[in-house]
C-alpha cells in the first residue's frame, strides 16, 4: 500500500512540470485550452480517491479526506512547487465544481420532502431553530471581536457559515453503530434537515442584504424586510408552484420518445430552479435544494415504469464525478501560509469553539423522557458541505471593492469544517458507550 | 402533443429576454457567472429531448434531432432574436461539450477492443481503408475546386472530415429490421470501427502537419514523416503500454477503500490519455478513444465484484447529460445565413455528394459469394460524431491567422452530416427489401 501512495503522486508530479507548455500550445490547437482542464481533472480524481481512502482508514467520511488532500496539493507552494497553481484559477474547473455542488444540494433535497419535514415534530424544529440562532450569534460575536476592522456585513456572513449541520457524518456514525432507531438520532437527523433549510434562507437573506448594501451606501429596515420577503417568497413559492408543476412536467416528458428522459427532466427542473434563484440574486444552490425538495418519486413513476433507473441511481455517477471536484478545490484554496500569523490561528480556534458551543445550546430545544441532550448536542457539531458552499459564495461576493470572505477567513472556515468533522465521530462513540442500551 | 411543443419553447423564451441582466448582476453575486451557464443548460436539455423525440417520430437517430433543434435555436437571429446568442460563446458551455465528446469517444473505444478488430478479417479492413481513402480524395478535390483561394491544408482538413463512418445509425437500422446477422452488416460494422481508428489517425496527422506548417513557412517531407511517426507511435504506444498498465491501475484502485472507484479509475485513464494526446498536440479525443480501446472488462473484475455497477452503466448518465450539449451546440453554431450565398449551397451539395460517392467506392473492397456491394456502400454513408468533432477541431485551429475551418465550411460540414444521416435509413430499407431473404 505504501508503494501506492508514493507511486501515484510521483507519477502525477512527473507529468506536471510541462503543464504550462502544453497549455500554451494547445491554445492554438484545440478550442478552450482543454489541456489544463484535463490535467486538473486527473489530479483531482487521484486526490479525491486517495483522500477518501485515507479518511476511511481512520473511520472518517470521504469529504474530510478530499479536503485534506486538496489542502496538501494547494500548499505545495510552501515547498516552492508552483506546477499546480493553475487548478486554483481555472474558470472551467471552478464551474465544474459549482455544477457539482448544485447537483449535490439537489440530491440532498431529493432525500427529504416537505411533508416529511412537517411530520418531524416540535423537538426537531426547536433543536434546528436554536441550532441556527446560537452558532450564528456566536460566530457573529467572534468575528466582530477578531476582525473589528471589517464591515458588519462580513461578521454577519461569518455567522451564517456556522449555521447548517452536516447530517451525513452523524448519520454515518449512528448507522455504523446500529443506533439509527434512537430517539436522539431521529431528532438530530430531522433537525439537521430543517437547519439546512433555515441555513439556506439565512444565507439568501444575508446575501440579499449585502448586495443591496453594496449598491446603496446604507440600507433601510424596509430593504431588509423586502429581502427577507423575497427569499421566503422564492422558497415557499417554488415549493408550492413546483409541487403542482412537477407532475405535469414529468407527464409531458413521459410522452416523449427517446432515452434518458427521467434524468433530463430532473436536470431541467434542477437547473431551472438554480437559474431562477440566481436571477433573483439568491445562490443557485438554494434553487437546486428547493427543486430536490419538491420532486417526489410519485411524480415520475411513469418514466420509471419504462425501465429507467431510479433518479438517485442516475444522479450518483454524475455527482460522484463532479462533487469531489468542489471539495478538493476547497482544500486547494486553503492558504496554510495564513496560519503563520498567530491571530489567524486564534481566529480559527475561536470560530471552531463557537461552532461547537453553538450546537450544544441547541440541545435545550429537545424534550422527552430520558433524552440525552449531550448526545444531541454532540451529533449536531459537524459543519460540512453547506458551510463551505456559503464560504465560497462569500469569497465570490465583493462589498465596497473587498471580498466579503477574504483568504484568511476562508481558510479559517475550512479549518472549522475539518475540525468539527474530525472530532464528532469519537465524541459520539464515547457518549453512546456511556448511555444505557435502548 | 402539439401543446407540448408550443408550451415548452414559449416557456423558455419567456424567461430569456432578461438573461443579459441576470448575467450582469450575478457576476457580482456568485463566482464565474453561473447564470448564463445554467440557462444554457436548461435550453440545451429541452432542445436535446425535444429534438430526440422529433427524430424518433420519423425513425431517425437522436443525434439528428439534437443537431436540427440546435440549428433552429442558433438561427433565431435570422428573425431578429438575439436572446440566446450567449450560448454560442460561453466558454464553460463549450468546455462541457468538449468533456462530453471526450467521454463519448471513450465509450466508443470501450465498445471495441484490439483483438476483436484484428479478427474482423480482410474484407472489413479493405472496405475501411478504401472508405477512408476515397472520401478523403474526393473531399480534398471538391474543396480544392470550390475554395481555391484557401490553403492546401484547409483542403486536406476538409477531406479528413469525410473519412469516419458513424456506425450507430446503420447499426440501428439493421437491428430494427432484424438483419444484424447478415454478412454485409458484419462487414459494415467492422469497417466502421476500423475507419474510426484510421480516421482519427488521419486527423492526428493532418493536425500535426498544419501545426508544423503554421510554425515554419514550409514543411519538409521529413516533418511529415515525423508527424506520422509521432501519431502512430502515440496510438500504438498507448495501446501497448496501456494494456499492460491498466490491470495494474485497477488492481491498485481495488485496494482503496471508498465508493465510486471503478468510475474514478476509468475517468482517470480517460482524462490522462486525453491530456497526454493534447500534450503532444493531438486531439484529446484520440487519447480518449485509445483509452477506451485498451480497457477490458477483465481488468476491473475485482471492482465489479464489490458491487459496483458495470462501467458502461456508470458512464451512461454522465454522457447522457454532457454529450447532447456537444451536438446541440454544433447545431447552434451552423450559420444558415451562409446559405443565402449560392456558392455555399453548391459547396455543401458537392461535399455531400463526395461523401456519398466516396463510400460507394469502398464497397469494392468487400468480397464473398453473393455479397451485396451496394448494400455495403449504402450502409457506410452516414457521417456523424467524428466528422463533427474533426470540424470543431478545425474551427479551433488557426493557420496564418485564419481559422482552418471557417464558418462557411463548418456549416457545410454540419449539413453534410445531417444529409448523410437523413438519407441512409430509407436507402438501406429500400435495398434490403430487394434482397432475397438470407
Amino acid at each position: 500500500m505504501r508503494l501506492l501512495y508514493l507511486g501515484v503522486p510521483l507519477a502525477v508530479l512527473a507529468i506536471i512540470p510541462k503543464a504550462g507548455v502544453a497549455a500554451g500550445l494547445s491554445g492554438a490547437q484545440a478550442p478552450h485550452n482543454m489541456g489544463p482542464v484535463l490535467l486538473s481533472l486527473v489530479v483531482i480524481i487521484v486526490a479525491a480517491k486517495v483522500g477518501a481512502d485515507l479518511a476511511a482508514r481512520i473511520s472518517q467520511p470521504p469529504v474530510l479526506g478530499e479536503l485534506a488532500v486538496g489542502l496538501v496539493i494547494g500548499n505545495l507552494v510552501l515547498f516552492g512547487f508552483h506546477g499546480l497553481d493553475f487548478i486554483r484559477t481555472d474558470v472551467v474547473v471552478s464551474a465544474l465544481a459549482e455544477i457539482g455542488v448544485i447537483l449535490l444540494l439537489f440530491e440532498v433535497g431529493l432525500q427529504s420532502n416537505v411533508n416529511e419535514m412537517l411530520r418531524l415534530g416540535l423537538s426537531a424544529f426547536l433543536v434546528a431553530a436554536l441550532g441556527v440562532i446560537a452558532p450564528f450569534a456566536l460566530g457573529f460575536g467572534v468575528a466582530r471581536m477578531a476582525i473589528p476592522e471589517q464591515s458588519v456585513y462580513v461578521h454577519v456572513f461569518i455567522g451564517a457559515t456556522l449555521c447548517a449541520t452536516s447530517v451525513g457524518i452523524t448519520a454515518r456514525v449512528f448507522k455504523d453503530l446500529g443506533k439509527l432507531h434512537l430517539i436522539e438520532a431521529k431528532i438530530i437527523l430531522g433537525a439537521a434537515v430543517i437547519d439546512d433549510v433555515i441555513g439556506l434562507v439565512v444565507v439568501a437573506i444575508v446575501q440579499g442584504i449585502i448586495t443591496a448594501a453594496a449598491g446603496a451606501n446604507a440600507i433601510s429596515t424596509l430593504d431588509v424586510v423586502g429581502i427577507v420577503a423575497k427569499a421566503t417568497a422564492f422558497l415557499v413559492g417554488s415549493v408550492v408552484i413546483g409541487q403542482a408543476l412537477s407532475p405535469i412536467l414529468f407527464r409531458l416528458a413521459s410522452r416523449l420518445r427517446g432515452d434518458g428522459l427521467l434524468l433530463g427532466a430532473a436536470l431541467f427542473i434542477c437547473f431551472s430552479f438554480a437559474y431562477l434563484a440566481a436571477k433573483i440574486q439568491l445562490a443557485p444552490i438554494v434553487g437546486a435544494f428547493a427543486a430536490g425538495l419538491i420532486l417526489d418519486e410519485a411524480h415520475y413513476r411513469d418514466l420509471r415504469d419504462r425501465g429507467e433507473h431510479g433518479l438517485e441511481d442516475l444522479l450518483r455517477p454524475i455527482t460522484s464525478f463532479l462533487v469531489p471536484i468542489f471539495f478538493v478545490l476547497m482544500g486547494i484554496k486553503v492558504q496554510l501560509g495564513e496560519f503563520g500569523n498567530l491571530s489567524t490561528v486564534g481566529f480559527a480556534s475561536a470560530l471552531a469553539l463557537a461552532a461547537v458551543i453553538g450546537k450544544q445550546i441547541c440541545s435545550l430545544g429537545a424534550f422527552g423522557k430520558g433524552i440525552d441532550r449531550i448526545l444531541i448536542g454532540l451529533g449536531m457539531i459537524p459543519r460540512g458541505e453547506v458551510g463551505l458552499i456559503v464560504a465560497a459564495i462569500g469569497a465570490g461576493m465583493t462589498f465596497h471593492g473587498k471580498h466579503v470572505v477574504d483568504e484568511r477567513t476562508f481558510s479559517a472556515i475550512v479549518i472549522v469544517v475539518m475540525v468539527t468533522t474530525f472530532v464528532t465521530p469519537p465524541l459520539l462513540k464515547w457518549r453512546m458507550a456511556r448511555r444505557p442500551a435502548a
